[in-house]
């Protein structure tokens, strides 16, 4: 692939994963044999620190490059693109010609280094593919997430199943979609973890997979909570989802659940290192062909059956119906099927799993359970 | 300008502005007299109630184009690329052959249009520059995020003050910048505000300015308290920051803290509609010259006086010492000078203010005071 060249911040995964390091703003990194990052006096110090005896890591400080740059461009430099000049700079000095860059870059910058003379390819795969199969040390860090995910989780439920009256009532306070993500959200942040978004949806709401949830929640209506936290630490992810009900659900709502949960079973059975992701997906759908619920008009099984997580709450690989790629030992992935119909509500359930080469070690350390 | 693209998700900031909704995963706006939006239908149901009413929208399921691309590339959709296959696709239904994209734009999905024979212009300039300007509405979402902001920080300063010893103790607990900074993040949730990253520095980390700071803080020394949080509700932001010090903080602690307060006076003083953003960044820089404090080395003042913020945490207007951009009425700015020495530390202090057309009106309801 030849130098590699990522101009963004750590909340790009990819950089994050190579450098290894948390800077809120773009920088450069330039990956040869060695790992070259461009920061500006504001991180300079701070990165010289943090690499000081990491092999490989040569931390260059920017301002020069950039007024080199200013000097040439005549005062004229845009925000936008300064970095992808002085990266156009840099990577002349070490006489390197040709970049391949993520397929995230910006395009700005893309345009900027070419007219610069650089020859840049765009990756048509993850830059660095390995970040699919998790280390120890990420695995670590994936189940310090699961820890409060779980425990936030278990407090919505109790919350739950100690409510009282037609419309929830706990404590003398009304039990709504907002009140269950602030509770949720507590306790998160006990653990340094943070949920941008969070969806506790509950009756029609679950129909639609992705509303966020709103308003007061009734006896007898689903409720799916699905919490994707990320560490503020790490940066990495972790994601379930449980649905559930606080009194007695419909007849229908419990055939519903029941089906859900046989699909979730059947695509965890599959889940081993050098399976495919279609079959994964085809195992869970297959289950909701036989009991006869279809998918039409926005209606029925409307997403994959799961994705890798990491840096990323949606990395390699994807589970649905073409996939082709095989799950490799060490990759952690969901395994989410859901159902949804404007008239009965929505269904969903969501374990995280590592893949191992016998099947899967569930992180999700949680039962399955409708009624409250 | 013609068509505008943008595939990207909420989280884009022009998508937001131009959608006004909430998705978390990327989909398509094509924007000519009338705005359409390419979503799957995962979304599709919640969009379109959304939009019920609302002129100039139109939601456009995605599926359908999915599965004509899918057919056309035999099943091997890449996913990276699917969505700007399936906006080539739209594009040329609607026999528009040429769009502007935002500089932010992923290159692949630019790559792939341009393959698909569609003209791609990257805009060199803000796709909406009117986001500098803010509105009523905007303004109100900001000032929700400063009344979050001010009781967090005004929590802060408490305890610091109410805290004993040589190394902070509050009610028994060691004031670490850690544990500041969960007490912070429980008033922001309040809020519905977070803080993915939020600096309690304090002693020599704040001569780092992105230094996030950690461990126990200290009677004497610098505390530079930089918080930035975002409404999850409104996607707005704010940004604010002081400096202080429990106990008696030396004799330079207090003469670097007094400049950097004349320096902000000084640059405030400039903020009206119609001067440039060099001239108020050379009113902070000429304080600072004056006082004798030099720029050097990674040390003094190492940044730019402020940045626009709104949507983004950092947006136009950006104020620096080659700014040529005259401000406007309605902008909404940061005002933030500092100085940082790696023997002494640093001192920053930041408002944030709505520029008008005699002056500037102050949303940063917080006092200055160094010594607690």
């Amino acid at each position: 692939m030849g130098a590699k060249l990522i101009i963004a911040a750590t909340t790009n995964a990819d950089m994050r994963y190579a450098s290894g390091f948390a800077v809120p703003d773009p920088f450069i990194l330039v990956e040869t044999a060695k790992r070259y990052l461009l920061l500006s006096s504001l991180e300079y110090g701070r990165a010289r620190k943090f690499y000081k005896g990491k092999r490989g890591y040569e931390v260059v400080l920017l301002d020069p490059y950039y007024e080199a740059v200013k000097k040439q461009m005549k005062g004229k430099v845009r925000k936008g693109s300064v970095l992808a000049l002085i990266a156009a700079k840099f990577l002349k000095d070490k006489k390197i010609r040709k970049v391949t860059m993520p397929a995230q870059s910006w395009a700005i910058h893309v345009e900027q280094l070419r007219k610069a003379g650089i020859k840049v390819e765009i990756a048509k795969k993850p830059l660095y593919p390995q970040r699919a199969v998790k280390t120890q040390q990420e695995l670590k860090e994936i189940k310090n997430v699961r820890n409060a995910t779980v425990k936030a989780m278990n407090h919505c439920i109790s919350i739950l199943s100690k409510s009282k009256g037609k419309t929830l009532k706990y404590k003398g306070k009304t039990v709504t979609s907002e009140f269950l993500r602030k509770e949720a959200r507590k306790i998160l942040l006990e653990y340094d973890c943070e949920a941008a978004e969070m969806i506790i949806s509950h009756g029609k709401q679950t129909a639609f997979p992705h509303d966020m949830g709103s308003g007061t929640i009734k006896r007898g209506e689903p409720v799916v909570m699905d919490f994707f936290p990320r560490s503020t630490k790490t940066g990495y992810w972790f994601d379930m989802t449980r649905t559930v009900c606080k009194g007695t659900p419909s007849k229908e709502l419990v055939k519903l659940y029941n089906t859900v949960k046989k699909s979730q079973d059947a695509a965890l059975k599959k889940v081993k290192a050098g399976v495919s992701t279609g079959a994964i997906h085809k195992a869970a759908a297959d289950v909701f062909e036989q009991a006869g619920y279809t998918t039409d008009d926005g209606q029925g099984f409307i997403h994959g059956t799961g994705h890798g997580l990491g840096l990323e709450i949606h990395e390699a690989p994807s589970l649905h119906a073409k996939g082709t790629e095989k799950l490799r030992k060490g990759m952690i992935i969901t395994i989410e099927p859901g159902l949804y119909y404007k008239k009965l509500g929505g269904v969903r359930l969501e374990n995280t799993v590592r893949v191992t080469t016998t099947g899967y070690e569930d992180l999700t350390r949680m039962g399955r359970v409708l009624r409250l």
